[in-house]
């Protein structure tokens, strides 16, 4: 079979009528082999294979400016001190335009962007690796009255959540909101959220939990998708922030609970999110301040007042967890957040990491406050 | 916050730190606004702003061979005749190297590859779209004592399954399943599994029913994950394809009956995979003839003899539906199947369609047979 395919294979590109089959990912032979990225001895080598072009270049998240790659044989490479053990992204610039890296199938997608992973192994990153004890990630639709369009959500439900033994446990809830740019499936793929749980989960480290990321741009019905409705709310006007707002709060939240085996109380809802999520995180604590004993605000877009303090307090809050990277650019305003929340008598802890408005903190984050809820 | 947001954003770039912000999908004012692919007339424009390289030309899998790109204030473009309506792939190769389109975020992932999507509208494509009643798409993880790892499977349950209406219905089953070069991810991504099922459930020209699409490479615990254990099967050494198809049967059907409310009886049951998947779809049926009354194998690349054909009729299959394009490369496979299935008097339909081994025939037989199933 293996042989009657690369013979096949051979005439279809003589005939040049690939284009009818789709075999693209079996193993032609000749085809050269390329590996990239590789780890050796403390360094990264990357390789494209680019015959034709004039200059490659390098470009990582974790680099200051592109690294030039030298060409051998055809094929670009540079090979780079490995950096500190993190999750990085990287492309290659071939000839002025962005190229994935064909070597390395490991793709995330920010947004409208895919950017290749480079994974280095460490202390660090072991609870973004699968563990042997896997939750479940489930992609549901819910009906949104108040935006006028019905929308996707991912849920997390954790290892043992199906188990006949756990069959009339109840569960309490973290729901975990993405920034501007992202969606619904933000957390579960640069956040490595369902990883960073079964890891803390496994080690005893964090109550079992499910967690719901819905889609925090209220004009989507979902990431990806195609022939959508959208609706007309602008999700960058402040006159509609609170839109996408109630309907978590009246809608989203709701729905989990019937949908999922529950505890329907404040104190098994934990509310999380980074960046313009929150900014969704603040306004729903403030507006609903007896909905949720967690509040997580994670590099917030937004602010609270005195009398908001104050009514989170009086509600009884069980954990106010505020953190933002001390080169965030919106550090100042954390500090704001910080300094009415010490003003107003309401315990909290101020977490402050090195770096900025970055998925290396975002994750961080979440395992630093995921073993504090419910507890 | 929008107009601070640009400022520190100028004022980012001209510093060099974009790196320690992740902002990229924040709409920077005065980048140039280029729209890619562009359907208007009956044509379609595909455009990449390239303004340092030296060749740039489009590839699709509907195109023989590369056509050619021009330049023209630094950004390169083609306008071609619209295809017929279907999805098809395309990308970009600059001075040789293959380069995703930037502008157009819809993706599809085949294996290690990443493949822009051409989605042009009509009949044809229709139950591609997403529909009003969408069902739920699901990633679980199951043991398999056969195959000495545990593995991960994509569930559908189709819309209603979780109302309470529908509390005590039992569903019927397809098992669908993928070829060589993919992965569970494959039928829901670029088959558009979910999608069609939803259309035709909503039409009324299917019965609702679960679809479970697993892994079939027997050596992968799931697609693009990081860490995981890999078994020593080599999936293409033909001694161990049973062992995969041995777990299908023995592991995933009872792990389904047991995780969803499902009929568990041969008439509630259906098999279909393309190409390797179609391998297995016999193996399965030879294998064990009264386990599914519904037998679909497309672009198969597998055969049956007399004897286990004879099984499959004393069984008492509801549905034997084998389909092929003519000009697939594995045509004669499922001629010499048509054949051996007439000579043996079973019942059976063998559709065969224009074209090869691709995604399009695929999606063509999914919509054909599924109104077929549990009827």
């Amino acid at each position: 079979m293996k042989k009657a395919l690369a013979v096949f294979a051979a005439s279809l590109l003589m005939a040049g009528a690939l284009s009818a089959q789709e075999l693209s990912n079996f193993n032609f032979g000749g085809r050269q082999q390329i590996v990239s990225p590789e780890i050796a001895d403390g360094q990264v080598t990357f390789r494209l294979a680019a015959d034709y072009a004039t200059v490659v270049q390098l470009a990582g998240n974790w680099l200051e400016g592109a690294v030039p790659m030298k060409k051998e044989n055809g094929v670009w490479s540079v090979t780079i001190d490995l950096p500190s053990p993190e999750i990085y992204t990287y492309n290659f610039v071939v000839d002025g335009v962005s190229v994935n890296d064909p070597q390395n199938y490991m793709v995330q997608r920010d947004g409208t962007r895919y950017l290749n992973m480079l994974m280095v192994p460490g202390e660090r990153t072991a609870p973004y690796f699968e563990t042997d004890h896997r939750g479940t990630v489930t992609y549901k639709w819910y009906d949104s009255a108040i935006l006028g369009i019905n929308r996707r959500l991912t849920v997390y439900t954790p290892y043992g959540y199906e188990a006949k033994a756990n069959a009339k446990k109840k569960y309490p809830v973290l729901y975990l909101l993405h920034g501007a740019g992202g969606d619904e499936e933000a957390w579960s793929s640069m956040g490595r959220a369902a990883q960073i749980l079964d890891n803390l989960i496994e080690q005893g480290k964090a109550q079992p939990m499910i967690v719901v990321m819905p889609n925090g741009n209220p004009n989507q019905q979902a990431a990806q998708t195609l022939g959508l409705k959208t609706s007309d709310v602008n999700f960058r006007d402040p006159a509609y922030a609170n839109a996408y707002v109630r309907s978590l709060c009246e809608e989203i939240v709701p729905f989990i609970e019937k949908e999922f085996r529950v505890n329907a109380k404040p104190e098994s809802r934990a509310i999380a999110g980074l960046s313009m999520g929150g900014g969704h995180t603040i306004s729903a604590s403030t507006l609903y301040p007896a909905m949720f004993d967690y509040i997580c605000p994670l590099s917030a877009a937004g602010s609270a007042n005195d009398e908001q303090i104050q009514a989170l307090k009086k509600a009884g809050v069980k954990l106010y967890f505020l953190a933002c990277g001390t080169s965030d650019f919106l550090y100042e305003g954390s500090k704001t957040l910080d300094a009415t929340l010490t003003k107003n008598g309401l315990d909290h802890i101020f977490y402050q990491s090195e770096g900025g408005h970055t998925w290396a903190n975002w994750r961080l984050y979440l395992q630093t406050f995921a073993p504090m809820l419910f507890k």
